[in-house]
């Protein structure tokens, strides 16, 4: 068991959260460890020290972020020394390489920078190949402390090279513990009723449906002996049964997103792809380029939030605007191949719908979205009611989009 | 001083985190209430409880979020109960409003279901007008405890329409504490080094510099004397003062996203605008239609990802991307007035820049985007080095497309 405290007086304001603990997890979920409290204080010694002591009470890893820098505000050192009850010590190695790193900086390195270089007696030092502060080390009566540095580009190596061995090391780790299978365009009630039979047969296996818009991750934790292999068969056997109840809705069994799917399946065929977007306003178009590499097999498109650049641009029928307004079948049907053909590709998807909060219609109300998607073979559509506000129904009707086409590619 | 305490093991998991407390602390802060610790809990009824304990030894209002829903999941008023010692009764007037409700939907009320309506013995009712879930106040030797329903659109009205209501009954609030002014396309090191000479005049206001990518949030909060006046005047004094220094910088003087102020001045001047994009692939278009009410000034545009569809759909001359490349002042130019012309409107503003990981050279390394700005007077052309990983140098790149527009509409 873990548990993660975040130091930082600005992860107590509305506009900073603690998002190191959510790699931080994975991390530990990876070498089987549960994470049982997170705790995030501001820039105080005594609060620091307080939340580490009672963190040592209950879990036998404890990771602190943050407030290891050079300011005044950066406590986290001397409120760990409180807390372990060992003094602070100069480490002479951090010392010299301080020197060295503001020697080519340039700049003079005062007292301030020089506490960088402090370690609880008898820790070990942890080099930070990314920044100046190292971080810190400590076996606590066989429980673990760890001290590390809070902007993640100097976080994230130091954890994956030198925190995941330590812990590997001093904790009996039991890995692949954990299964993914990420589900897209079902209902979670829909999922979970169709698969609590199966997850019920394995008491040792913990299942936790997790879903955000438009997603469904199911998560299977072994909790059982620690024993890999019945972990791993159990695991496989469970997913694979889950797999086959659920079908094309399973769309990854890893962290992949959407639209990276989306993406292998259009390079796998050599298919390009063009979207016409309406309400989402874009929204489909950045999810799709949001992936390195996706000019391979996405082009563009265009953005048709108003009638005149459907008319203009996706060569819509006025007569199908006029006869059945702008969310409809019909005119989601015209804005796909017009844009296929406007951009010369094998594939056009677009959406056009009601995201609110006004411009509902007893007839469209707020939710009401269109889809359509056009190969030189022909045109389909489909029409959705989303649930949500003008957020979610936009986010729901990209993932809808990119889930149907990925279906129609399978 | 507050402390907030999120219920739920999904929040303990890598894909799951605690949004709510930004809110809480937002709603918070407002009232002049700072937050001084946020803890995260798992579905445990000893460990909600052991952390609402430890609340209330330090802080003066703890809300507790999450957990009051139906299943046996929810522990949160079980905990309650037990860390206050006080028993669980039943409050008549929620089972008959559950009743209702489940009368409503058509389905039996089960006994899981009737546990939303217990709550700790002399403790409020607070009614959710959203869900089934009732929320629960208790005064506790002049403290005040908070249950809150988790999902968020429960959570909101009845923390705006009861709980800070409750708050200011209860505790005296020093209101309009918080200033704030959000500042574009500036360095966070360039607005602290130009404002803390005026800062550094009022050790009763502590002063907060926040960045995200390509925005800077600086706050001002009064810490001296409960003295509204003074605070008022102090606040003011000194935000005019960083806002004469900043000029043009300062976007907003509360918590408006820059598209907002955008979309407020293309309304105000009675402007439409196009957008062409090609590196951020419809995230400015995603941005601008953000805001609901947008169709009044944004008519859409092209997503123009591929040298081909700026060809084709925005006439760019086969010719500059050629000589100049599709990253380049020349073609942003060309990609701006020719998405004003396609759309018909008054601005054409266009983006086209290496976002990575790969596709930098070393004349136009990774981070290079141009912009583009064309209105029937002419066409401006910008040129930045934009700095992180691919995600940020596209959201960096579309919000400095935006400021940029704001700062010639003003």
């Amino acid at each position: 068991m873990a548990e993660i405290i975040a130091v930082g007086s600005e992860l107590l304001t509305p506009s900073r959260t603690d998002t190191n603990s959510l790699y931080l997890t994975d991390q530990l979920n990876r070498l089987g460890i549960e994470v049982t409290r997170k705790t995030i204080v501001g820039d105080s010694r005594e609060g620091i020290a307080e939340a580490l002591s009672r963190a040592l009470q209950a879990a036998d890893v404890v990771l602190v972020t943050g407030g290891l820098g050079p300011t005044n505000d950066d406590l986290t050192r001397e409120a760990a020394a409180d807390a372990l009850s060992r003094p602070l010590l100069v480490d002479e190695s951090s010392v010299r390489r301080l020197e060295e790193l503001y020697r080519r900086f340039g700049v003079a390195m005062t007292d301030n920078n020089r506490r960088q270089a402090m370690a609880p007696q008898g820790a070990q030092v942890l080099v930070n190949g990314k920044g100046t502060a190292p971080g810190i080390f400590i076996l606590e009566g066989g429980k673990l402390v760890f001290l590390l540095p809070g902007p993640p580009r100097e976080l994230h190596p130091m954890v994956e090279r030198q925190v995941v061995p330590l812990i590997r090391r001093h904790v009996r780790v039991a890995e692949q513990r954990l299964r993914q299978l990420r589900i897209a365009s079902l209902p979670e009630s829909g999922v979970d009723s169709r698969i609590e039979g199966l997850y019920r047969d394995y008491p040792n296996v913990e299942t936790t449906i997790l879903s955000s818009v438009g997603v469904i991750d199911v998560f299977f934790y072994w909790k059982g002996a620690d024993d890999p292999r019945l972990a791993n068969a159990q695991l496989d056997e469970l997913t694979g049964k889950v797999r086959r109840e659920l079908g094309t809705a399973v769309f990854a069994d890893g962290p992949q997103a959407l639209e990276e799917v989306v993406g292998n399946l259009l390079k796998e065929k050599g298919l390009r792809l063009a979207a016409a977007e309406s309400c989402t306003g874009g929204w489909l178009g950045k999810m799709l380029t949001d992936v390195p590499g996706s000019s391979a097999y996405f082009l563009g498109g265009v953005v048709a939030y108003s009638n005149q650049l459907k008319l203009d641009l996706l060569h819509v029928s006025a007569d199908s605007l006029k006869r059945f307004g702008a969310v409809s079948e019909t005119v989601a049907g015209e804005m796909s191949s017009g844009v296929r053909l406007a951009a010369g590709v094998d594939l056009g998807l677009s959406i056009t719908g009601v995201a609110g909060p006004e411009g509902g219609s007893p007839d469209k109300p707020v939710g009401t979205v269109c889809f359509g998607l056009s190969s030189a073979k022909g045109t389909s559509v489909k029409k959705r009611r989303l649930p949500g506000d003008r957020d979610a129904i936009r986010l729901r009707a990209a993932r809808f989009a990119l889930d149907w086409l990925r279906r129609t590619l399978i």
